[in-house]
């Protein structure tokens, strides 16, 4: 963890399958999608953040141990090869969010093998990809990721996803898109999953410059500032603590108690 | 309280104002609005519910205690009067609301005195009146009140209601809607309060034929059985609990203990 | 699915280790603690319920497909072999959650695999065997899984399970228990997933005789017809929608549309 | 509104009447209970916050439209003279709340008007004032209320608060307390009325020295800085929005059209 006045060590994930593959894609994204939603947050934060990107191609996706160890909020964007990310590295995206490391999932995240792992449904919806306005508005203006943002945010083209959005019940709803088609969508909520905070944005997507947008920028640069760790990182653990003792728990020994060894 | 064998004693209040004096709005609802909203309910109930309705201009406005004791779910609909109605009124039903009466409030009751005092907020928001199509989608598919309804309801033509709808977050949303112009609103929502259940449901105008519609009625329907009360109408009470007493309560005699008299 | 006037289809399943391994487990729930619970659920609903039991070895311990078609709501008690539970079955059971099946996990099932998958977060806690009084709080009495319960059920013996419990936020917080040690904990609690309900509830333990508890049984029942499915079993799926149909999605074909062949 | 980076200005507000009248709370508050609180939230903020006092005594009890605008998070203890409170000042102190104030409710401020109109419900709950122990458990690690709070917080001897607690479900539930006679209560929620936050906290007795213990105002300091407005204070309005018109808003200019004038 690093202290709240310390910068917030923010690693940006990019699938950059679409940018290689799709010269429509490339000529919105030049550098990749995963640098212009960097560049976004840097835009935002300046100091108050230390911004580095990796991506699917790099070993281990570019998510080590060491590598997760060091970053307070995980930044998502994929979708064409959601397969191809290694079991094992989900796992350890995993862990990590339980013990306390914030996680954006963008967009077609929804998809994501680790967005399913911690949400327990199917996280499917549905969607066309058709030039739809979409208007992204407030319903809790109370909150943090809402700063500085205006009331609807419009975007002039982009995919539509709509309800019915097959997730849990947020923790927090705080945005709700609407689009050309009269469609809606849950496009802005806050999840609790073991002591990491977790931020789904929908706006974005490969085919539009969405990520160009100040507006989506800022908001994905004030969850990036909501979901740090609060506290050291530590993983939640079974303990058992006598009667009357209330903070030396001991470790878990099996549910069946052994009869004393002769 | 009746047992959720017997038909459920639901009460529709109207506040019966445009009908006398616009004449569109008697063109639409020719016997009151509140006379087609209970018809809808007989339509889907059939044997299940006792529906009666009353309207504004009744001496006390057709809700005397008597009345309230008999009623398991009161349904409101009232626009151009809010201000007619008696605050002693708004009192005995917020105590009936709390003691378990269930609670529907239509549209434009968003703005009455006894939606105001249950949720304690403005329950301001945005409005047009313009011939939008409205789109109900449900976004909690497995609560009673969908049950029988497409995804999306469409109302070809209805009054936008649109956020930030000033409200408490509700304990479940059910509903958004999505307008013509790009507009959201959290169209059908629950709250607890007290012992009482309501149900706030947006769709409905004295502009527009919404109460006809049968998905809109057979919504109305669904949460009147949902809301009824389920317990014997109980107020909430502040009641002093010996160490190790658990269900016989003392009442309250103030906050400064009496020196014994001499 | 089975209409709401038909008998809900309840299949209660046991790991049924503890019972053949101890003897005092066997003392108390001579015919295996499925068997208690089964019959609890009898007791209460006697003709509107259809109540089955299978073990953890049965082959595919019991959880077939045409079993789980047949079942409207599963019951799952499970602490000392959660292990040996195949993942495929556990797959199978979550795909029927998202599908529509209601799930009751009971107690010691906190750490079952099934109930982590659909959590998605570690649901440890805090805990300890040794004759705690539990008393169960009800926090939300307008809830159905209340009906006929008091407020609080004493239960004179239990295991201790204590805060922090590591789970998502539950979509309704129902009970809330309180132990001899002072230790509090979230009891009664439900959770959406998929198109399926599900209810965790944590009084119950394999060293007390929890499930002859006319209270604790009188909840299982309410919470079996609570979590009944309202729909046919269907599953949630990715859908495009053109501009302006709502109806009639299109299955997914893949993250890049691929050139015409020549 | 100030900036996150300048002084929170905290006003606490303090009914002191069972010091005047006591002597018991007296000797354990003779600088008064508002006094105390102050204190415990300068010595957790330093130059973070100003922190400054006012009492029921004062000419509109210390709550001018002035004090009020000049006020981020007002702080509410009040117990036995809770109907002396003016009612033209809870509608104002209501007012400033839905326009951005952040207020923090006290123990038995439970029972205030302003917390009341706030909640729409009857605020009832179980009590005892006879030394229980209480236990203050965290039920939400990753919220900023609980930073630096051991779990549980141990409170040697307090008045029992108990379930039903009748309010609204809240946004969040933060702490559950277990009482030494085995009640628990919801002890620390945070609820959203308009565009202000409102923290509920129970801990705190005038005849323990509850507001002495460092958790607890380490707690109460938190929520401060977490209840502060983060934009200019505003007023929940109704506005018409033309078709394709969203930040240009008209007033309300009444639910009947007017024909023109001749």
């Amino acid at each position: 963890m690093t202290t709240s006045d310390s910068p917030v060590r923010v690693l940006v994930w990019g699938e950059n399958r679409h940018e290689q593959i799709e010269e429509k894609v490339r000529a919105i994204y030049p550098d990749g999608m995963h640098t212009t939603i960097a560049e976004g947050i840097v835009e935002n934060l300046g100091q108050r953040a230390q911004v580095t990107t990796t991506t699917l191609d790099e070993p281990e996706h570019g998510l080590t141990e060491e590598v997760l160890d060091a970053t307070d909020v995980l930044v998502w964007w994929g979708h064409a090869a959601h397969d191809e990310v290694a079991d094992e590295v989900v796992e350890r995206v995993h862990r990590h969010v339980l013990a306390g490391m914030g996680l954006l999932v963008l967009h077609s995240g929804h998809w994501s093998k680790i967005f399913g792992k911690l949400m327990g449904t199917s996280c499917t919806l549905r969607w066309r990809s058709e030039h739809d306005q979409e208007l992204v508005w407030t319903v809790n203006p109370q909150h943090p990721i809402t700063d500085g943002v205006p009331n609807p945010i419009v975007i002039p083209e982009q995919e539509m996803y709509g309800e019915y959005f097959d997730i849990p019940t947020p923790d927090e709803l705080i945005f709700i898109s609407g689009f050309t088609g009269g469609e809606v969508f849950r496009s802005g909520m806050t999840f609790r999953r073991g002591f990491g905070k977790i931020f789904y944005f929908s706006p974005g997507d490969q085919d539009f410059p969405v990520y160009f947008h100040p507006d989506i920028r800022r908001v994905i640069s004030n969850a990036t500032t909501w979901a740090r760790p609060r506290r050291e990182r530590a993983t939640p653990t079974l303990l058992r603590y006598e009667l009357g003792e209330y903070f030396d728990g001991q470790d878990y020994r099996g549910p069946i108690e052994e009869p004393a060894s002769v």
